[in-house]
């Protein structure tokens, strides 16, 4: 039995990526109904919020689902005595170690999945009680560390006994199989969930993933330390401007003040942040997150059959 | 068979990467006698020192190799002539689209295989008549693009006809299975590399390859749209603050010129510039460069037999 199931109790071993902003009770409920672990993004929304999609998760599947909860968030507290009250199954977190948080989640019932960009987070959540980690790639969309997956997964796995749950640059069946032979357990996606019928992301920002290609994400934000990939759009091109000029770091902020909500609510793709995966370049059709789920896992076997005997039957011996 | 070793000739598909003023006609002669394409970094080099590689190398194996040409080296028409007259079975190439080249180099019998970080190269070099392409992933080590291994090899395999081979974040077998679930047919390898005993690169360099984590690279140069990785030393620190302080670009080059040679030659590991991939941290151990070569495919081979079936066995129904 594949330990990341076991774990999260789903059918496959994938999670969906917590899209701030986005990722709301609705897209939680249509992957956990899909055979994955739906998640709901609390960062920046409030305790009653959070109460509410939940409920829509319940109300539409009695699957498990998850909260995640980013640590630097003011009314961190709230959110979680929401999911302890609530008992939600799983809560990951990101923006650091949620150790001071696992034993009253645990207490709940909760088990305690981390997003980690770096071997030594996860070594540090493993010790303090988290039950898996998700190594997300600087390929991943939004706030983003430095090391690539390929260069991440491994090594973590290396590190921690827990298992290891891949994130960036997954978006096909090959790099689902990728993520596995990488020592991944398991796998978390987001862009191309981005697009699934059931996520009330604004049309153009879908519009936006569909058409892009290999080089149209960007990170921004490199110059301060907290960089965050998105679509290159006109926003993204002035702030990158900024940047190089060196600007205050004010008005860099005032600029990106209120931008997800443009372009996530307002569809503005020009300057709204478009948060996306580098990956979005294979992400090229809608469907709904059953569909995207079963063809990611299907691919991945046809392609374990078709390219396991490629290497080997390289060898001229 | 497996289209890589078909045109390369050699028993696995696989190519040294061409580290600058490191891949010398030792490590190359190493690497083809050890059952992959060895390649000569010629960047840098005049003809007179490249023809005594290339000598080098024809004294040690009857195997396959190759040679890398810079294609902004001042002296490339030279480094083109040299290759010519020599008859080197493989061409690797980098900084750009080697098209104008390629109808000499095919009629001295020359094999062209492009390092492309994008797609959009990657097109235009197929149609300029190479026989692969290697896509280099942004966690490979010295001068890099902005796409992760993850994201560049699909999305090239689906554009291009000719074999991809993957670079990048590939330094034991499970970097190879990934690899080739992503859908290249053959891998190029570097940082791995630089630590095989035929390799005459400074015992420093080495001592900081092997002791390296995954935090342990950095990229320098990203303001001036040309960033290199390297490992994070006194002298990347410079440089990333100057960078930072938008300082004037002439006090950086100055700070840099001569570092390359000063990691290489000298061992000067705190102010000379060690170029590494940001996968160092899975490089544990001196070998020789067939010992390499065996573990990674036999490690990839063991993965495949044992991982493949993982995914599968996740699902509960």
């Amino acid at each position: 039995m594949n330990r990341v199931c076991e774990i999260l109790g789903t059918e496959y071993p994938i999670i969906q990526g917590a899209m701030a902003r986005i990722a709301d009770g609705d897209l939680a409920a249509a992957v956990s109904a899909g055979g994955g672990l739906g998640i709901i993004a609390a960062g920046g929304a409030d305790g009653d919020w959070l109460r509410g999609q939940i409920k829509t998760v319940r109300e539409k599947t009695d699957k498990p689902f998850g909260v995640n909860i980013m640590l630097l968030a003011p009314n961190v507290e709230e959110l979680i005595d929401v999911v302890c009250e609530e008992k939600v199954p799983i809560v990951t977190t990101g923006a650091g170690n949620p150790g001071k948080y696992i034993p009253k989640l645990n207490e709940a019932g909760i088990k305690v999945i981390p997003v980690v960009a770096s071997v030594a987070l996860a070594k540090r959540v493993e010790r303090a009680g988290a039950h898996a980690v998700v190594a997300e790639g600087t390929e991943a969309g939004g706030h983003i560390g430095e090391a690539t997956t390929m260069a991440l997964t491994p090594q973590v796995a290396d590190a921690v006994d827990i298992p290891v749950i891949t994130a960036g640059g997954v978006a096909d069946g090959r790099g689902v199989a990728a993520a596995f032979m990488l020592g991944g357990e398991g796998v978390q996606v987001g862009t191309r969930f981005l697009v699934a019928h059931e996520c009330n992301v604004a049309q153009a920002y879908k519009d936006m993933i569909i058409k892009a290609k290999d080089s149209s994400t960007v990170a921004t934000g490199r110059s301060t330390g907290h960089p965050v990939r998105v679509i290159k759009n006109k926003l993204a091109k002035k702030i990158l401007d900024l940047e190089k000029e060196n600007a205050d770091q004010a008005m860099i902020d005032e600029l990106c003040t209120g931008t997800l909500g443009r372009a996530v609510v307002d569809g503005d793709v020009d300057m709204g942040s478009v948060m996306s995966g580098q990956i979005a370049g294979l992400v090229t059709k809608e469907q709904s997150a059953k569909e995207i789920i079963e063809e990611l896992f299907k691919e991945a076997e046809e392609i374990y059959e078709n390219r396991s005997g490629i290497c080997r039957s390289g060898r001229a011996v």
